[in-house]
């Protein structure tokens, strides 16, 4: 049995794709569907202002957007998602009306002038606006944008849908999710050979994620190895998919990157696309949804396992948002949460087996896990050898 | 008996006044110790910016801060508050270090030069400081503040305590809490003879204050007048102290004015005192309690029943307490809320007996409720005929 350790969305994923191949599978994770994945905004844009000098990334982050299409149809298939919730919005809320990065000053320009071009190097589909242009696209936007750079193919998806989707698809495919944290990975011989679980949580997390979690059975644990308070879940293969807390079970160089990130409740959807910009130096987007939801991301800050929503991230991320979309103001504020994302020291992620028999590695995805959730599984059945190598746990010295 | 109507701060200080006259008394209200009390800062600051053209409010102020400590103290032996808590605060977290207004521009300067000549020709204690002055007070106050107005007798409390600590006492004293809607006043021959309840709520409110409020049993109801899904209180006196909604059930020029404030965690307190400022043409205050919480507050917003907190809303506290105190950036996000306050149109109370037999008035107290409840009771008593007049029912033609 492969037992994958994390239910965010790539644990979700590899765990998913497995079982639709017939392998005994188990997810464990304390609180499915929640941190980095229950915070992200879920762009699917493979370029972007930090990414694009950043060849590898960026060719990961095609190939990824490339499987989403494909990926959300087997999905909703399999999650059994109904054509259509009661607010008109279906599915996953994925959507592919594209990504515009505005600018409002000079160096804002000519950063989008050298993105174009990089774009069009790569024959990636891009559009050059004049600010004009941008506001006929989306006339929310503030006065003082001067011109932006539209890219069509980019898309966007709800990830709180997405995860839900997920545990659906498991259980109805009776994969156990076991509601436990994993205090350490079981090893004989020098191979891992199975987790050890820490006592579950006597409580419920405080922000239990929505969606068809109710009534998921547990597992029936495997063994118990005499060790007071915990038990032994053995597993021909351990699949590390523990986002920031990866660093805390192997040696992988995988850090917390702390994000905030807000939704806004707007009567009617203040945009069509997603939108991005620089703001006082710093980037910000709004990605809308479906259902009239507005997403305004995200703080990026190196503060280890801090998850505290703080009066200055808060204000970063509405000063910048007001200044892209003045009509913010008006709306509610719905939700504020902190993720951690899993930082790695190259900026990309960390894909397949390491040096340990019986330990594989889908982590260290950053800013990037929604997105490249289905690749990451694709990458594990051995679809991409090429990009495999660029996501090697091997690259890294100290990993195990 | 007497039927109080709203069991916030006010209706709440008038119901134990009254239980401790030995009077029989009731308050109905679906969720006591919420609204606007529940979201107040809790200032007992008679003298501010906004107030202190306002003489006939002024007074009421003055005298209603006087009487705050013997009412603190009665109130913490009544309800039998531990002396301290785990925190280290005691009681009500009642404190009297003063309110420190400060000013950046030449324009707020003289704006506290001027209040500082009115406190002082009314014998009001007041000491004009420097920016240096100001900031050896509170080293957190950002450096382009240039000047600041002491105001050393001024006082705050928390107010949810307060709530807490009424119910407590209440509950000690045997009072009735339905947490009932009243659904209108029941008038028999011109005159108030009680008041009929809508269905109590199916679910508990959103957000239940935190305090003794468990185990209270409901109120025997008195009769049912034959209508269905309703019930009468029958009473000899109703006394209206539903706050922004007053309006609902009497004729009085009663408005919501909607406020929304948020409460920061502090690892130690950043200030000593309460510090209020005006930035970007709108004030604010920063109110320290005990625990380290910091007050931020508030917008005033002529929105109608909008309890929406909005990301603009947001954003103006955000910048307005960065601009007082930039360490505030640090700080985590424990709370935000929207209350709406009960404001008349001359800014003043209306409390006492209208013109109809059976109905008293407790309500409008707009920014002051908290400072106001306790003299509030004490002019229901009789005891401050000449305030009494200043707050009259019958100053407004259309009180019923």
């Amino acid at each position: 049995m492969d037992v994958i350790v994390g239910g965010g969305v790539v644990g979700l994923s590899v765990a998913w794709r497995l079982a639709r191949e017939g392998r005994p599978v188990t997810v464990v994770d304390p609180a499915p569907a929640s941190g980095a994945s229950h915070a992200a905004a879920g762009m699917l844009a493979p370029v972007s202002e930090v990414t694009y000098t950043e060849a590898p990334l960026l060719r990961l982050g095609v190939a990824a957007l490339r499987r989403w299409p494909a990926f959300a149809a087997a999905l909703a298939e399999d999650a059994a998602l109904p054509p259509a919730g009661p607010e008109g919005v279906s599915g996953l809320d994925l959507r592919a009306e594209g990504t515009l990065d505005v600018a409002f000053g000079a160096d804002d320009m000519a950063a989008l002038d050298e993105l174009a071009a990089f774009m069009e190097k790569l024959d990636l589909p891009v559009e050059r606006l004049t600010g004009r242009e941008c506001r006929r696209l989306e006339p929310m936007l503030a006065p003082s944008v001067r011109g932006g750079l539209l890219a069509p193919g980019d898309a966007w998806v709800n990830p709180r849908r997405v995860t839900a989707a997920l545990l659906a698809a498991l259980e109805r495919r009776g994969v156990p999710i076991v509601r436990a944290r994993v205090s350490e990975l079981v090893r004989t011989d020098g191979a891992v050979t199975g987790v050890r679980l820490a006592e579950p949580p006597a409580e419920p997390p405080a922000e239990p994620p929505a969606g068809p979690a109710e009534g998921r059975g547990s597992a029936p644990l495997a063994a118990t190895d005499g060790r007071a308070g915990d038990e032994v879940l053995a597993a021909e293969r351990v699949v590390l998919a523990a986002g920031a807390w990866s660093g805390e079970l192997a040696e992988v160089p995988v850090r917390p990157v702390k994000g905030q990130i807000m939704r806004l409740r707007s009567p009617q959807p203040l945009l069509t696309r997603c939108v991005r910009g620089t703001v006082h130096g710093s980037p910000v987007y709004l990605v809308p949804r479906g259902d009239g939801e507005l997403v305004v991301g995200a703080t990026q800050e190196e503060l280890g396992y801090d998850t505290r929503v703080t009066a200055g991230g808060l204000y970063e991320l509405l000063r910048d948002a007001r200044e892209l979309v003045p009509g913010v103001t008006e709306l509610e504020v719905a939700d504020v949460v902190a993720g951690l994302r899993p930082g790695t020291p190259d900026n990309l992620p960390v894909i397949g087996p390491g040096r340990t028999p019986g330990l594989t590695y889908a982590t260290g995805h950053h800013r990037g896990g929604v997105l490249m959730a289905p690749l990451t599984a694709a990458i594990l059945m051995g679809e991409e050898s090429e990009l495999a190598a660029l996501c090697s746990p091997g690259r890294f010295r100290e990993i195990s």
